[in-house]
Parts: structure tokens; C-alpha cells; sequence
């Protein structure tokens, strides 16, 4: 059973990813570090105690659809009840709407527990939040005060409805279309398809926002503007009036994440209300849609690479606790009689402790890019804005391949048991393959690095990075210390591969050469990520964390540099050399 | 939908793997290239027509365990019937007992389409083919007369059970017992899990080879017996009499091959029959059971690798059809207005043509090991001997790694719609997990290949292995191709990487130093399956197959060699310097 890691996950926020500088600085308000310690040890508690123990029930049962509800898993209500009043909605909300405007990372190191202990209850209330802060940032007043408040108290949740059937990674062809009415309310009309939470029984109500296209919009992603349709509407006391014409046509029936509806909603069919058109209030302006969507969508990529990491986290737990004691054959130098754990063994030792450097070193990578976030806001908003804005895409991406590979990896550590579907590692191994998936594919994360990050401020912004990660490979390298055996020569090499293959795209794309960048993007995406894993362990074992620990934080650095990142050489080599046959084995794929 | 590629098969078949060479020397019989075209063509005709209609049904109805009783999917029983019709058990079996003794190659060749079309369907036939392997090598006259006609006939079926909860990769621990009857049989009593087609309505007898220990036997590995355990006695007339004691439990609830019934059974509870204890008999000599498994063991492995090639095989068909279909943004370079297809975008390319890379590759390597299988009972039987039981752990490894992994990029290439089941590529990525388990964990598989494998013949098998791959790379250099770019030269490296890993493999075992040489398994396995997959394409595209496509094999070819196997540098150091880390690393597993 899942225990939430607390420690290291405290140790993680403070001495890697700049909670303990950024406190002492006085860049957090009035945050102190036992508030902190506080936070995470209840929030890990409430995933430990609360979550975890209803994840099976969540996959077995699954949500159910009946007549255009749906029932959520036995005990699920209950416990998002338990949930919400815990507070844990109102996080970072502002306090204006009743929110604890605490810092980005506090929420991120809390979603990684809740996720931990149940992806596909965890979803729904992230997605909630996102709605959250695209309405405060972007909602007209009067939507603030009739929704904000609810939604920050979990009395309502929210939903996030973007894709079409035909409009997935390119929203700019969706059909949804809205309508204007004289009284500034909207009608829309349309079908959106995996809306997540989209329907359920947590709530009374739920804030659904929605793209759509205005009759006279331009085409493309510029004529698309983004509406707050709930499903009941609200009266002006607050309390809850007529059904609006929106409803849940049909779930899917998915791969995993049973528990999470995946909703096919239908908007304007003319099933509620007096004439068809689901009622709805824009948000931001008219065609800006899509600028409102963007500054939740990239906290919503920040969350699904938590996904990554809550599973990666999940699974390696499960896998250590089985090899201490599954007992199979005699490992290299056992004495005497009886099997050895088979932990013992070299080959399950090494998944082991891959897991173990994927799982810290994705952590290491989405915590970093919470705290720029956190930082965007402050004194030099400009570069911690450009440092999320170029974390966010390694972070989503690395963090959910990390968590598909180490859930494969926990399975193969189970053996046959691994593949039975009451162990739960099969469970880990199904939720996580959606991450990679929503939210931006993976491969549009790439492209994003590639196209869009890496120019940040004339590619200084990246060049600094890579300063700043070169500082670190050099203390490692001067402390050479016995546990941390290459690490320094090693993460160095690792470096100038990225630094070689950053420079290659950066004048390819400055030569306007797209589909040779482009070729190479993943193969850079995963190259920065392997880097990065390599120095945010390097510096957290770099790091004193007054906790006894740093050896072992060492010698699983060590590990990583001499084990993990070394296919950064042929990742580099596949960015910089592999455009040229990319394109032309195409031809084989007719 | 799955079409069989059986030029692709017949291809590799032919021009990579040495049939066209072997019949050329007369060394398989009175087999003609004719005839194998025969038989390629109709295997394939019923994997497309006849067994991949039914493989989702399969799926989602699975195998039903009522009142100790199987119920397989609806119109499994008579798929089998008509695949058993179609005479496709009998096609290695021996002239004797009503087969065919056709080579091992076109069995295998046929069981990569069979489980393309569904492996959950194909798994059940395998195990009764290893079966009658087994009787064939090992059974007394008398058993075999009985047995083997109605086994080749597919009138019965087999199934193998080796397995019980505390002995799954060590089996030396099992405790099933068999007791000594004075009329030459023998009574077995215990539990064996995870027992495919242990239990089913496909045939009217069933008939397991199962393992057990004789009261004095010898404690461990050496103290192991076969036992021939029909479900239902035999009649000297060949009529079925009376049960035998020996019954399902239940069946597990597994992550995928849900049509595949895996078994718990229990021998000798005293469920059937006058009194208590399961009636068998012996196969081979007391005590030397694992012996007779290993006869069909190897080739059990070999057949777990087309499963992982099956699948790959599969899910590359069915991602690059989604992604001529489902269009998207626009591709670089893309005029004029509309989406692209997916497949125009380069990192959809990328992951497309990697799963064909893989997918050719571990088709190449598994068929190159039946080839080698066919031929260690020729002229030359202890140099193809070696290669078989060289390939063997290479074939099972790679191609099962290859499944899990091109699934998951069959998955991603889909989108939300791979998360979707009904997709049917989900099925895929669950069907493709236990690949890499069964048969032999592939971390089981490393440690055979390096302990085992390598010092055959005092290591000079594996340099002459060697030295035949740089005869490829020389000829790819040579031929210098603008289709081939650095074929040559990298795949020179590749191997070199391969050379140094495997002398340093062979000096740390002369060295004593097991836990060293452990320590790089897995990455070792990895190393090997990647050269060998450049290796044979370029021996595909350098042949000339005589139908046009040379061009294509190039450029694939010259993809694999510039895109996918560049890591064999970093497996070759992970061998070579990986072990110190690894073993400092363990202390933080606790």
C-alpha cells in the first residue's frame, strides 16, 4: 500500500527545486517552513489514509452510466467531500474567493500524493482548479462572485471542454458554435468528447467551461472564445434554477483511470430548457478564447506530469515492498540455505533503482517548474516566466514516460504476479499511459520546446540554464567524493550533449529549416530531461539536508550518471544526424 | 484490421534468416520454395480471416470459469475446430503420429501471424505443440501411441504446468509430490498455478505435463519429474474413461490474453475418482523432468518472442493506417489549406517507422533462431546447436521488449483514441505485458545468455557470431549507397560495442566475478538485440528479394542505423562500468 513519501518530497521542494532559498528571500509572503512541513504531512496523510485505500474500488467499479447520470465509485463521494472540507481545494485559490493563495509547489508536491493515491480520483478536482484560475483570471466580476466561491469551497467542481471529435491537438477546426443574445448571454451549440468529470455526483453543479466559435468569428484558433456553462443554472441568491441544455450523452470505456467519467457532453440539443441552446457567459473577450485557455492549460501540463510522477512513485513503492519479499533463486553470493529476496539480484536491484532515478529525477523536474512558476510573479518576473514556460514542456513530458516506463518496469518486477490485475501493479501500468496522451501529446510537447521555448529570449534563456546546470556538474565534480564516483565527469558530458544538440536546433530553426528541428524534437525533449535528472539529483546530494541522508542521495546519483542519462551521446546524435534518414524512410510508410 | 504481411515474412524468412540458403544445400528435406509460399500464404489467410475477427470478442467476454468449468469466448471452439482442421498442429509434429515434419521455421513463422490475429487464441495451441515436443523427445511408446495422435490431430489438447505460488523462476522448490503405484504409474498431489488452457471447452481431454518431485528425490532442480496427467483416463480401445483427479479452481483476472484461461489446478484432492491422488505417468527417466521441459523450453521461449513480434507487428499495421486517416494541424511544408494527415508530421514518422524497425528487427532475430533451431540436427549440428541456444534468450528478450514498447507507441500514436478499448489498441499494449514475463523473465533470459550463452564453446561461438555481423557492415560499407547513408560505419561501431561488452563478459566470468557480470545483464541482452536488428536489416537490404522493394529496406535500414541502435554505446558502458554503481546503489532499496 501506498505511504506518501513526505520527507523526500520536502526535501525535494526545499534543497532542489528553490523552496528553502525562495523562503529565506522573502518571495513567498509569509510562508514559513513549518507551515510547510505542515501541509505536506496532512496532505500525505489525507492521500495515505483517505485516497489510496479506494483506488481499487475506483478501477473495478469504474463510473457508471445510467439515463445521463453518472454514479461515481462507491465511497467516492465521500471522500471528495471529506476532500474539499479538508480545504485542499483552496490551496492556491486567491483570497478573495475564499482560497489560501498559497504558492504553486505546495500544490503540485500535494497533487503528486493525491495522485499517488488515485489518479483517476485526483483528476477531477485538478481539472476544477484550472477552472478555478482561468475564470479569476480572465472572468467578469459578476461570474467571479456568483461561481468563485463555490467552486474554491469544492461546493461545485468544474470542467474543461475543448476537444471534438475532429479538434484534438489542433483546436483551431472545432465546430462548437455560440450564438449572441441581446440580453450578453451566449448560446451554444456543439459536442465536445473526453470532457473528464464532466458529469458526476460529487457536486450539485458543475461549471463546465467551453470553447466555441462565434458566427463571425475568423477561422483557425484566433476565432475561438472560451464560455462558462454550468450545468444548473444559478440563480441570483446562489441557489440553483433551471437545468441548462447540457448533458452527458455517453462515458468511454478506457484503457484506465476507470474511476474518472470521460464524457461525451452535448451542448444545445434542445434536451433541457424552452428552446435549444446551452445558456452561457462569456469569459475574456470575444476570440480570446483560446489566450484564457493557455494560462491554465500550462498549470494543467505541469499537473499531468505530476500524474507521471505520482505513478512512477506509486509503482516503485509497490515493486520495493514485493522484492523484499518475494523470495526466487540464489543471488550472487548468498551464503547458505534458502532463496534470496530478490531484491538481492543484480537484474531487479537495476529496475529497482531506475525506478527509483526516473521517479526523483521527474519529481526533481516538475517541482523546478512549479517554483518558476510560483516566481513568474515577483521581482524578475521575465526570467522565471521564460523558465516556465521552457520547463513546463520537459516536465510533462518526461514525468508521465517516466511514469509509463517505471509502472512497466513495476510490473515486470512482480513477474506473473504483475499481470494479475489484484496485485495493482497492472492498475499503475494502465492509469499512466493516458498521461503522455492529454493535456498536449507528448510529440506537440516537443514541438513546443523546440519552436517555441528554446527561442525564449534569443536562446539566452536556455544558454543560462545550461550555465547554471555546468555550476553544478562542476561541484560534483570538485567534491569527488567516493559515493558520488563520476558523477561530475559524467553529467558533464551529458551537458555538452545537450549544450551541442540546443545550439544545432537553435541555428536550424534560424536557417528556417522546421522539419529538420522538428525531426529531432523528441529525441531533445528526453535528452534535457535525462540531463536534468542527472543534475537535480547531483544537487540534491550536492545539498545539505541536515536529515543523515546524503549519502544515500549520493549513491543514487551516482547510479543515474553511470547508469541512467548515458543515451544522452545517442540522443544528441539523433537530434543533430537523424533528420536526414527520418525523412527518408518515410517513403516506406506509403 | 490485421492483414497478415506475409511477403515481409516470406522475405525474411528467405533472404535474412537462411531458409533460401538452407533448401538451396538441400539441408530441409524435400521442402521447396513453392511450398513454403503455400503454406505462409494459407497460415496467413486464416490469422486474417479467421482469427482476428474473433480476437476482441475475446477480449472483453474473456474465458469464464463456471462451477469449475472453462467457457471459452463465443466462437473460439470453433476456431480451434477449424484451425485444427486445417491441419496447423501437426505442422512440425512427426510423420509417425500424423504430422508433418516440416521445419521449426514455418511453424514459427505461422504462430507470428496466429497471435498477431489473437494471442490470447494462439497461446493455447503453442503449448499443446511444446507438448507434444515434449511426449515426442521424452514418452515411452505406449504414451506416445496413446497420446500423440490426438494430441496432432488437435483432437486433444496439452498443457504445461511447471509453476506453483513459492516456485516461479526457481523452480527447484516446487512441491507437487508424486507417489510410486505398483502397476508403473505414479499419483501426484498439489497445486500448480498459472496454468494456460489449463482448463477449457476447446477439446474433450486435456492432457498435462506436469511437474512433481518423487518422495526421495533429490532436493532442488535435480529432484524433478514429468508426469503425463490426462484430464480424463484413456480406455485401451483410445476412448475416454473415467475422471482423472485433477480439476481447475479458478482462473485469474489478468491484465490482458483476457481469452486465455490461466489456471489454478489442483492434482489429486480427491475431487474425482475412487481415492485421493491425481493418476500419472512418468515421461522420461525419475528426476530428470526439467531436463525433458528444457527440450521444449527453449523452443517455448522462442515462441513467447513471435508473441512479442505478433503484437508489434499488429500495432504498427494498425497505428499507420489511424495516421494516414486522422488529420491534424499542418506539417512542415505543408500547402495550401486542410489538415495533414498525422503521418506527415515528423515525430509521428519517427514513432512509426521506430516500430517498424523494431518490429522487422525482432522478426529477423526470432526467425535466425529457428532457422539455427531447424539446422542443429544437420551436418553442422553443434555450430547451429550454439546459435540456437545463443539466439534463444535474444529472441525471447527483444522481441517481447519490442511488443510492450511498439504497442506503447501504438498507443500514443492514436491519441485519446489509443486510450479508448474499443480502438482495440489498448488490447494490444495489455496483451503485450507478459511477454517479457512468462517463459522465463527476461531478466532470467539475460542472466542464461550471459552465463550460459556466452562461454559456449569456450566463447568462440559468440566471436564467430561476431565476426559474421562485421561481414554484413563491411558489405553495407562497401556498397555505399546514398539509400544506406552510414549504414556501414555505424553499425561497425554498434558491433564494436558489441565486442567489447561481450570480451569483457567473458574475462569478468573467467574472473569468478558473477555478480559483475550480472550486474550488465540486462543491458547486455539489450546491446545484442540492437546490433542484431541493424545487423539483419542491412543483410535484408543488401539481398536481393527479386520484388522491388531493396530501395525500402535501405532506407529503413539506414533509419534503424542512424536513429534507433545509437545506445548501444551506453549499453556497452553500462556493462563494462555500471556494476560498481549499481552495487553501492543498493543500500538505498533498505
Amino acid at each position: 500500500m501506498y505511504k506518501a513519501p513526505v520527507e523526500e518530497i520536502a526535501f525535494t521542494l526545499k534543497h532542489v527545486a528553490g523552496l528553502t532559498p525562495a523562503l529565506d528571500g522573502g518571495h513567498l509572503g509569509d510562508l514559513t517552513d513549518d507551515l510547510v512541513d505542515a501541509i505536506l504531512s496532512e496532505a500525505g496523510r489525507f492521500a495515505t489514509e483517505e485516497v489510496a485505500p479506494l483506488a481499487a474500488i475506483g478501477d473495478t467499479q469504474g463510473a457508471r452510466f445510467v439515463d445521463g447520470t453518472v454514479s461515481m465509485p462507491d465511497g467516492w463521494p465521500a471522500l471528495y467531500r471529506a476532500w474539499a472540507e479538508g480545504g485542499w481545494n483552496s490551496l492556491t485559490a486567491s483570497p478573495d474567493f475564499g482560497g489560501q493563495g498559497l504558492p504553486h509547489m505546495l500544490h503540485v508536491a500535494a497533487l503528486e500524493m493525491w495522485n499517488s493515491g488515485s489518479m483517476a480520483f485526483a483528476i477531477g478536482p485538478t481539472l476544477t482548479i484550472g477552472a478555478i484560475e482561468a475564470l479569476t483570471a480572465h472572468g467578469s466580476d459578476h461570474l467571479k462572485s456568483t461561481y468563485l466561491p463555490k467552486m474554491v469551497s469544492g461546493e461545485w467542481m468544474g470542467s474543461m471542454n475543448l476537444t471534438e471529435p475532429h479538434a484534438g491537438s489542433d483546436l483551431g477546426v472545432m465546430k462548437t458554435r455560440a450564438e449572441r443574445r441581446d440580453d450578453g448571454t451566449y448560446r451554444l451549440f456543439g459536442q465536445k468528447i473526453f470532457i473528464t468529470y464532466g458529469e458526476h455526483d460529487f457536486t450539485d453543479n458543475i461549471v463546465h467551461l467551453v470553447l466555441a466559435r462565434l458566427p463571425d468569428a475568423p477561422a483557425g484558433t484566433r476565432g475561438i472564445s472560451l464560455f462558462l456553462v454550468p450545468k444548473f443554472l444559478v440563480n441570483d441568491d446562489g441557489s440553483l434554477g433551471s437545468r441548462n441544455d447540457a448533458h452527458c450523452h455517453s462515458i468511454e470505456h478506457k484503457l484506465g483511470i476507470h474511476g474518472s467519467p470521460t464524457c461525451t457532453m452535448i451542448y444545445g440539443d434542445g434536451r433541457f430548457g424552452d428552446a435549444p441552446g446551452a445558456i452561457g457567459w462569456l469569459i475574456g473577450e470575444e476570440n480570446r478564447g483560446l489566450a484564457c485557455m493557455f494560462t491554465m492549460m500550462n498549470n494543467a501540463r505541469l499537473a499531468v506530469g505530476m500524474q507521471g510522477v505520482a505513478i512512477a512513485e506509486a509503482a516503485t513503492q509497490k515493486a520495493i515492498a514485493y522484492a523484499k519479499e518475494r523470495t526466487q533463486g540464489k543471488a550472487p553470493g548468498r551464503q547458505g540455505s534458502g532463496m534470496s529476496p530478490i531484491i538481492e539480484h543484480p537484474d531487479v536491484a537495476r529496475m529497482l533503482l531506475t525506478m527509483k532515478v526516473l521517479t526523483q529525477g521527474a519529481r526533481a523536474i516538475t517541482y523546478a517548474c512549479a517554483h518558476a512558476v510560483d516566481l513568474s510573479h515577483g521581482d524578475d518576473a521575465k526570467h522565471w516566466a521564460d523558465r516556465a514556460s521552457l520547463l513546463t514542456p520537459i516536465a510533462k513530458s518526461f514525468a508521465t514516460d517516466a511514469g509509463v516506463d517505471v509502472s512497466s518496469l513495476g510490473v515486470q518486477v512482480h513477474g506473473g504476479m504483475g499481470f494479475i490485475e489484484e496485485t495493482g501493479a497492472a492498475r499503475l501500468y494502465r492509469d499512466a499511459r493516458i498521461a503522455p496522451i492529454y493535456e498536449g501529446t507528448n510529440g506537440i510537447q516537443a514541438i513546443d520546446l523546440v519552436t517555441r521555448k528554446l527561442p525564449l529570449s534569443d536562446g539566452n534563456h536556455i544558454r543560462g540554464f545550461i550555465a547554471e546546470l555546468r555550476e553544478i556538474a562542476a561541484k560534483a565534480r570538485a567534491a569527488n567524493t567516493p559515493e558520488l564516483g563520476e558523477t561530475g565527469a559524467r553529467l558533464e558530458a551529458s551537458i555538452a550533449d545537450l549544450e551541442a544538440a540546443t545550439e544545432w536546433l537553435l541555428a536550424t530553426l534560424a536557417e528556417g529549416k522546421q522539419a529538420e528541428a522538428l525531426a529531432g524534437a523528441t529525441p531533445y525533449q528526453r535528452l534535457f530531461g535525462l540531463v536534468l535528472t542527472g543534475a537535480y539529483l547531483a544537487k540534491g546530494a550536492l545539498a545539505d539536508g541536515g536529515d543523515g541522508r546524503n549519502g544515500e542521495r549520493a549513491v543514487l546519483c551516482r547510479f543515474a550518471a553511470e547508469n541512467v542519462i548515458g543515451e544522452t551521446v545517442a540522443l544528441k546524435d539523433r537530434v543533430m544526424s537523424g533528420a536526414a534518414s527520418l525523412a527518408a524512410a518515410r517513403a516506406v510508410l506509403g
